[in-house]
């Protein structure tokens, strides 16, 4: 393979850039020509690509967001739209392509195959909701930017001695919500992977107060419910007046960690290798601490499973 | 003087550590005994109320929130209540009381002059809505707050190229939204003291884009509209699609800044200083870099203003 | 078991604090009564020990340090310092005891349980320089410490074109040099594990210079030289001048990382669950994403090898 | 004026890129062409200059160093260098120059006046070194950055009840150790502005031991003495093990703080407000919080003062 092209799709998250950079690198290292494609499959599309060398991903690893930008494509769902993205590519030269994304991503990814192109997909996604990874990129990072967030609520609601709800993002996958859950010492962590009832959350509120604790932190995956209802909830059925806080987009931002890169790295490097053997069609992920790498047909169809041991931590650390 | 308490009252901000630092240290100093109430004036009518040392307030200066505690009294608003907190005060031969909160710790504060006891307020507030000082303590380290999660947006929104909302606190004083818009390099910045119609703000997002402007930021007091609706207006009079952000109670955390430090410091010890020389009543403030006080129905009366010369900034910056 | 007590001894880690909670926390569940011991073997010797519950580990969860304090012991090295220990321990009816430290802890805890106490080591050390586990608490804050640092660093080299020399600790292990130097995007990484002449260093900066970089950073484990040195070193052998950055201690604080929290969480529970099981003697550790024990005399002598994996994939990312 | 150019020089400061974005932004609110010159007044001679526009400046303002890069230039010490750099400007129809820097930087921005060129300072040093101005652009975030620095420190120095001594920039100007002394809750500060013995950091350890200080912090500006000296003194004069930390460059990086943005944006219109009134050879600067302007010759007479009164506030506040 001579010439390879990398793409950013669906929502971004903190690390595709070191992911990109990884890419690139290790496309330099073996003499493989490296592109860059624009605004993911739309860029694709229109031929919004360029070359890239050795210096082009200068700079970028500490960075949040994707320097070549992501956006959603309608065009990309037709069959015209993915030969177009197909045309593009063989136009230059360029055999394979990794795509950097979510599910939606990774869908487009397999489709692509069927034009003839050799994809790999790298799992880009603070909702770390791919079931065939242990983890994605741009989790550990929002995780910590959650905790920044909890820390900071923590100063005012101690001061006060007020019940915080915080609502996350995650809308099937609970993850977020559960690791910065348990990070940040919440009292209660309610997501979508199961369900609690507004009584179920009031009783781990007055056992707390029974033990003498002033100020509780719920948080709450967006999937499982709403953070201004579950106030409403509280103040009529318990009396509890609440504070709520909802995260929103700052959960996408920030530098990314250390683990986020390092994984972003791992997995660029291996995107390539695969491409390098004349693979096609796979994603790659990471599993007990493993990279590895499985046809993304079979990948798209397991089903993420809630890390119980995990969950049942939550209620022996807010014993 | 020979004894002075000090307590944190209504919304806390970071900073009041380093103040209820500066005045406990202070009294050391000068060979005063400190004491610390608890919970604000609720905890003053009730009692709540112990000495401190110099090593009480150690490991406190960095720390967000209130180790005093906060809260909002309906009972102070009584005239029996104001006697009660008075008596509570007297019956451990405490003759001076510094006060560090808002305007309406403010007017308690006035209020209890009139029951004998010597009173001195510390503005302790991240909204900077009192008019008498240039900055209140709390202002720099909530402004900053707000500077980190706009760099976190900017990683998502140019990735994604969309134009971002941010509602952050301020309901009748724009001041945290003019100096973080400005600061943030924000296109649009909204505030109480200046309405601006849902055209106003679609100009501006049309000149930008015609200068190559691929995202906004809208800097928006939550005093002068609603992110949500905002959201709304911008999609059905301009077919722009933003998306929003409301930050929320991490305004009011956090580490305290540099200069939030060094201006409760300041005051603190200012505050200790007047009661010493047995004046009471009086606000301690900063103005032009100088630490001054004046009585506290004075500094009450005057009327905020819009600090127009960075207003103008803005529209320059933004070209 | 009754009662169980907790330590922290030898150098402190991020996330020391999260560990001690979930040991007092797993007690309190089990219905075990916790006690922690202040400063190390030397309060054990002096029967610094105090009874704990679930609320004296409220709002540590997120803070560096460790709140039992640490410290050496001369005197428990001796037979004699160890049977007054466990004379301690006995005294109060305390039949188990966690240790959270380094291998020096560890060695300790081994003797300890020849006086007749259940121990259970938990591996704290920014160093990551016990063997037998993939990672021990507080090395994946201290990599995200020194990111921060060459973040920072960046700006100024960038801005002035500069080589910069930073010097992380890790005296026998390269890790923090490692995971910092690939995540912080270093174009030299230099480890105890694997000397290089400064001729090859000044190859790669060549290398680097014919590619168009202007500023390099080069990463250096204590353990493997002196910033210095290899200052002088690269001025007198290749007329480069650079900076040099120490680190420090500050690599030794900060709030514990999302992943230092779970670890310390999940490794205090199983140190507890062990206790229960009448264990005695192990070292909890993690592998491949695993919770795991084994005697503690075993796990010391495991050597620690290089991850030769990503030892390569620093020359890949450097290309 | 019709064409304006703007650069950086010395050492970088946090706040530049804010101060250059207000420059090229404020030319072209008033229809002025602006200029970028890379690599200061090196890059000057060598006619390294290129336009400008709103665009280039986009994204800039929360970033640390300079996008202009700096440097320092022998050449620009000759008066044939300072010829060069001037027919450089002339060549391309440049009348004005905004010097972004610190006091070498303003020396040279004068010597240009002589070569006809209209010149305006903009103070930019983390080192606050400047008497004329109250701050410079980069000092608030330096001592951020220091006090980020020192609760990491507080970790490990609270828990191994340690003395730490922290070495911080200044060589003949202690305001950032002062700052950062009196906000990180320093027991000492040591500064070039008032020499003391070891004796007298003895005394005041010693008087915080007395009343259980069991840890602290000494905060030395570089210009008043070294940290491995301090260190060795109290070891053989008291007895005292202390550990040291030398921040280093990371002093000068980090993303600018709200208040020098607004400062940096401030100065940087105001510069370019002088320059279309046919000013010249003036340093801007914030006294009392407002912006003015003298002449750089007369600003660069006046003597730096100690801050007297904060000066005492510190032996206050460590009482």
């Amino acid at each position: 393979m001579k010439k390879i092209a990398v793409l950013t799709s669906g929502g971004d998250a903190p690390g595709m850039n070191a992911a990109i950079r990884a890419v690139v690198r290790a496309c330099v290292y073996y003499n493989i020509v490296p592109y860059g494609v624009r605004r993911g499959y739309e860029g694709l599309i229109h031929s919004d690509i360029k070359k890239l060398s050795a210096s082009s991903v200068g700079d970028i690893i500490h960075k949040g967001g994707t320097f070549l930008k992501t956006a959603r494509s309608q065009e990309f769902m037709t069959k015209e739209g993915r030969e177009k993205a197909a045309a593009s590519l063989r136009s230059l030269g360029i055999e394979g392509l990794v795509v950097i994304g979510g599910d939606g991503s990774f869908r487009g990814a397999e489709r692509l195959t069927e034009e003839g192109i050799a994809t790999i997909g790298i799992p880009g996604t603070i909702d770390n909701d791919l079931a065939y990874t242990d983890f994605t990129i741009g989790f550990d990072t929002a995780v910590n930017t959650v905790l920044q967030a909890v820390t900071k609520i923590r100063d005012t609601s101690t001061s006060h001695e007020k019940t915080t709800i915080i609502e996350v993002m995650g809308r099937y996958c609970g993850d977020l919500a559960l690791y910065a859950g348990i990070a940040g010492g919440a009292e209660s962590i309610i997501i979508p992977e199961d369900p609690v009832s507004t009584q179920d959350v009031i009783n781990r509120l007055n056992k707390g107060k029974e033990r003498g604790k002033m100020h509780h932190i719920i948080m709450l995956a967006e999937g499982s419910g709403n953070a201004s209802k579950l106030q409403e909830d509280l103040l009529r059925e318990a009396g509890e007046s609440s504070r709520i806080t909802v995260l929103g987009f700052i959960q996408r931002g920030g530098d990314p960690t250390s683990a986020d890169r390092i994984l972003a790295s791992r997995l660029g490097i291996e995107a390539v290798e695969l491409l390098r053997r004349e693979e096609s069609g796979l994603a790659v992920g990471v599993r007990h601490s493993n990279v590895f790498s499985m046809p993304i047909s079979e990948a798209m169809k397991q089903k993420k499973k809630l890390d119980q041991t995990l969950y049942n931590m939550a209620e022996i650390l807010s014993v």
